[in-house]
């Protein structure tokens, strides 16, 4: 049997999972078309609805990760020579424009600099100079700790016809993401982050809007795997079978939100800013000073500059897993050996594990 | 906590999981770039050699179902206007050929009744014929319970420089799947099926010749997420960060692994063959017949018309769980409705199984 270590998980992901999520993980696996495994569905579905504020009908768990999930949207909403406009600020906008090239859209980014969200009004006056046929944006962008305001979006998309799409991998369950308020068309998000499930699942949802455009493709989706014509119609309508979905991931799926749920949003949302706080005044008192905008900055990923006491970071990382069993992500794409990435998310927002941050940082500062 | 009957999964998949595969998916979940997981995963990829019978460094999880697998061969090793010839004996075939066309392949399809495997030199005068790029067929369908012969055909695939790929979700570790010996380029499986894991991961293959094509390909694989030139680097290689990788899926999966090595291939390949004689005389003594060609049949799936007793299959079958908490499949494609298909893999080919089953179809045919 495997011999690990058991880690404390405060990188970008994944994070910590609660016990009773393994307990549900490790339940006895059931066939994928037993209708037992059918309430199952039903009642993930139910939850992340609550969870991702929507009453949209086609919400499920896609069967891969974060990134599949970012993939299942970009192939079902964009035809070949679709104009898609993409904000770029940093490395998941990018996947997400590389994504809708394969798709065959026409892409357009938008960027501003890593660390800072983009201001509403200049998307805005964007999409009223392209008129594109999707917007898509990263509400918490992973790679640098920017929160993207999203409520003034939707009108001036679809004055165009054009749909509004999120990448809210990051920011589910732990930052509110008001999908019917905000008209948001398709989202996306994985299992991994605030929702503190083991990664291998993507909560997806769809509006009417949006499965419109999927329903009356003029083209084949690219993929078999990720087409919503086939998967939709296995997680609500006739129930036909496409693929054999991840059983015990989703009983995984199904506890996880039902933890979410009854500690509340509201709460649980408060319960991340609060940790976040304390991290932050914390690391500021040591001389960490944060790189991403103050003014839109995420509670669950910590993007920091270190104190110039640390003149090999790589080290220090190692340094932490190694001797403290603590994990923290180093930066990403253009931020690599610049910053760091210390998350907070989920089952490890809490006082404790800012207490076991602080003493293992102490020892490497 | 979700509140679960123990099913006899005895349907086409997913199989009965060993306890110690539960207990390693409820391991504490740790980071995919930590350096304990890339020991997992490197342990996975010797194991999965083993199990292959293989020297292909290229020999990774793909992080999907099998039909994720699938797709993500047809995805990397089909250029748009590459042609392609595919096995259609089944449902499974059929996909394959979808997944090829939605890569961009130009498709013929070789097509046999349901039931029955396809001639060797038949497969070999096609593609004399035609001089395909790829030639695709399913070791083991599991819609039909037909077993394919492989060990003839690579020499005239590659003598016209195509590719010669295997579907081998149900046979992998209940039958000889001789990649190496058989000269086959790309071969994808899934954990449900004789591994004895639970769905959600496919292990997949690829030999030098296969990585050369994905290599020097002139156009962009249609996925990101299943592209083999990025997560090819995350599995050997840079260790590029790429996805999240399902960690506890892949957990799950060694010890599957470890368990099929320490019983041996061979020892294992006879369980399933003996454990299917005994189901199979008695069903035959029970009015059933079998629908697949006796001389190309599946010891770990079995097609199986049901005596002229049972008036109501669907209602058979649904007793059958309902009553003996016991999975059956139904038929799928043009065999739905006429035939059922008993699985007997991995951890559930046993004796005891076998009694168990006997029990309870004799309660309702």
């Amino acid at each position: 049997m495997l011999n690990l270590p058991t880690r404390l998980l405060h990188g970008p992901g994944p994070s910590p999972v609660a016990p009773s999520v393994l307990e549900a993980i490790a339940l006895p696996c059931i066939g994928h078309m037993d209708p037992q495994f059918m309430r199952v569905m039903n009642e993930i579905r139910a939850m992340m609805q609550q969870v991702f504020q929507t009453e949209n009908e086609m919400t499920l768990a896609c069967s891969g990760t974060g990134s599949a999930g970012g993939e299942m949207l970009m192939d079902n909403l964009v035809e070949p020579g679709d104009t898609c406009l993409i904000g770029v600020n940093g490395v998941f906008g990018g996947r997400l424009a590389e994504k809708a090239r394969r798709a065959g859209g026409s892409v357009q980014t938008i960027e501003t600099d890593w660390g800072k969200a983009f201001d509403q009004d200049v998307v805005i006056q964007r999409i009223e100079e392209t008129k594109p046929d999707m917007v898509a944006l990263v509400h918490a962008e992973t790679s640098t700790g920017a929160l993207q305001p999203f409520d003034r979006l939707a009108e001036a998309v679809h004055r165009y016809g054009g749909l509004l799409v999120m990448d809210c991998v990051t920011s589910l369950s732990g930052l509110p993401v008001k999908i019917d308020e905000w008209q948001i068309d398709a989202a996306y998000s994985g299992t991994q982050k605030c929702l503190s499930c083991p990664p291998g699942l993507s909560p997806v949802t769809l509006s009417e809007r949006a499965m419109n455009k999927v329903n009356n493709r003029q083209t084949p989706v690219n993929s078999w795997y990720l087409d919503l014509n086939l998967v939709g119609n296995y997680w609500s309508g006739s129930r036909a079978y496409h693929h054999t979905a991840p059983v015990n991931m989703n009983f995984a799926l199904h506890e996880a939100l039902r933890l979410v749920l009854e500690e509340g949003l509201e709460a649980r949302f408060a319960r991340h800013e609060r940790v976040h706080r304390q991290l932050k005044q914390a690391l500021l008192d040591r001389g960490f000073s944060y790189a991403s905008d103050p003014e839109h900055s995420l509670p669950m990923l910590n993007l920091v500059q270190f104190p110039k006491s640390v003149t090999d970071e790589a080290g220090a990382r190692r340094r932490l897993l190694d001797e403290f069993n603590l994990e923290i992500g180093g930066g990403l794409g253009k931020l690599a050996g610049k910053c760091w990435r210390i998350g907070l998310m989920g089952h490890g927002a809490r006082e404790e594990n800012v207490a076991a941050i602080l003493q293992a940082i102490d020892a490497v500062i």
